[in-house]
């Protein structure tokens, strides 16, 4: 490993291809001198891309691949069978120490897959969550598990919760994040099996920072920062606000258009609309972070620009320089002592 | 039980007294000529505030109570020795058969265990489902089981999917709805262990509708009728729908007021804005149905005003002469032969 941090990318990955990964990863490298990216994809399409630039050529390699991770097929037999896929190649430059981390646009369950077959889980670690940053009004929390590993146990959702609290704050800088487990009510007895047998793990946990449980109505209103709970609930959270926010979003225009008088205020209002959505812009919070192996796998959106891919590559950067791995693995050993 | 439909109001829950459910019992009788209302409570203190209205003597009859049920305190212990309250009263006329429907804006917890407790399960009813409609863009959705029994096994699912899909088709008015299962994809191998195992026994249900999984994303947009999940799961899609409407608006309100010209646009808008939100004002939809139960067993919301509880006397009625109960006793017994 270099003084340089270096990020294997996924080139071909997303609905948008090549050219916004490419993209992307040419303006994190003009954004940080320390950003080295190995771009893995079909040469000809990655070099074709990179011509439109101007760039370090000593910190952006192309890495030839000849094959493409599918969105529709079975992750697990994707990542078995497609050995020079550009999301494998990627995968095994963090597995082999020749990068420090991985992106990806590509399908979800082969990036989960892929993270945990090839790059591998951490000692002491049962299972990787996949950990993004989730916007409230007060700023960000972290939502982990967002749907990694169904039926997750209540010390494995311990173990989140001291990841989670770790990248918190050490990548997105919240000092002491607060820590606190979905619930259906506030008091200790409430809640489903696992709810009320992880509880008591997180209470007596001096990593973290627990403040006990939040209620899904308060998690917009930013009442925690790290919020834990099973991959299943996490998804639920996650989609359902994205689809809100959306739906609430069209309604609203749909409504302006109904008369001249509301028309004319919508376009007054434009500005303040955008300034709201744009903090649910999920592009402007980097990755995913699949947190607990040995290297860092970050998943971002399947629509994602170059914007997104450029803030998760300095993501990376912050990830590594922070040796948040090094942190998690002590405080994981204390557990498994 | 006569040709009337007779609700059983617990006049002195929720967070508003006696003065709004009157009011909203007298509203009722007068808007529909077969309901009888029960109003069980304080008897100076109902008295008082029915002295304000001209009302049908015959269809309001007050049941002197002395007790009132806190929601403070442990539901299973106020429901066991508050014999008298107007929450216990009131849910033993249903039980005695005086009553047909029962409807309070107190205690969740105590109005599910007397539910379970007091009026108790119909034949072959494992669990009792909380039942709520939930807006969407282009109607609602019934979200069962929103919040009452946590940890539900396969066959309770099924047996929710059949109460809902009745509940939709009779009371809603929604012909053959559509019945989904709350998942994290599309796909049947998709989502956790309770998923994977109650979907199939959706697939092969002759009763219902099934069109398969619905992603929380698709749910604003109203993809399906009934969205089938464990309570856990649907308390944290209610709670959350709440949360990030209210937060999304006072966002937008905070935004619009940073300069004048945004405030002007507010100030044109504010109908439109307002005509979104009143479709995600819960009181117009009545209240959340407990199904399953030897009667109807109503849960408005705490902070409930006189027309929330005037739309679920209605509801009670429409419940009681669509025979709701039958066809479901119909279905459910089909399950257990």
């Amino acid at each position: 490993m270099s003084e340089f941090v270096t990020v294997a990318v996924d080139a071909m990955g997303g609905d948008n291809g090549a050219k916004e990964m490419v993209k992307g990863a040419v303006l994190a490298t003009k954004e940080n001198e320390t950003v080295h990216v190995l771009l893995c994809g079909n040469q000809d399409v990655v070099e074709q891309e990179l011509s439109q630039y101007e760039y370090d050529a000593e910190r952006i390699t192309v890495v030839p691949t000849t094959e493409e991770v599918s969105c529709d097929a079975s992750p697990v037999m994707e990542i078995q069978k497609k050995k020079d896929s550009s999301m494998v190649v990627a995968l095994k430059k963090v597995k082999e120490g020749s990068a420090d981390a991985f992106v990806s646009a590509g399908s979800s369950g082969a990036i989960l897959v892929g993270g945990q077959v090839i790059v591998g889980r951490m000692k002491g670690v049962e299972r990787a969550p996949l950990a993004p940053v989730i916007p409230n009004m007060k700023g960000v929390s972290l939502l982990i598990d967002s749907g990694a590993n169904m039926d997750s146990k209540p010390h494995q959702l311990l173990q989140f919760a001291k990841m989670g609290s770790i990248y918190m704050e050490n990548v997105v800088g919240i000092p002491n994040p607060r820590v606190a487990i979905v619930n259906i009510g506030m008091e200790e007895a409430k809640g489903n099996q696992l709810v009320k047998e992880t509880y008591p793990l997180l209470k007596e946990c001096e990593d973290i920072n627990f403040i006990g449980s939040v209620e899904p109505r308060d998690i917009p209103y930013g009442a925690c920062d790290v919020i834990v709970c099973d991959a299943f609930v996490g998804n639920v959270i996650l989609k359902l606000s994205e689809g809100l926010a959306g739906a609430l979003v069209k309604m609203i225009k749909a409504e302006v258009m109904t008369s001249t008088r509301t028309k004319i205020g919508g376009v007054l209002v434009k500005p303040a609309l955008k300034g709201v959505m744009s903090k649910f812009d999920t592009a402007e919070y980097g990755g995913a972070p699949l947190l607990g192996l040995k290297g860092l796998v970050v998943k971002i959106h399947g629509t994602a620009t170059h914007a997104e891919m450029k803030n998760a590559i300095l993501q990376c950067v912050d990830f590594t320089e922070q040796k948040i791995n090094d942190k998690i693995q002590e405080k994981i050993q204390n557990q498994v002592q």
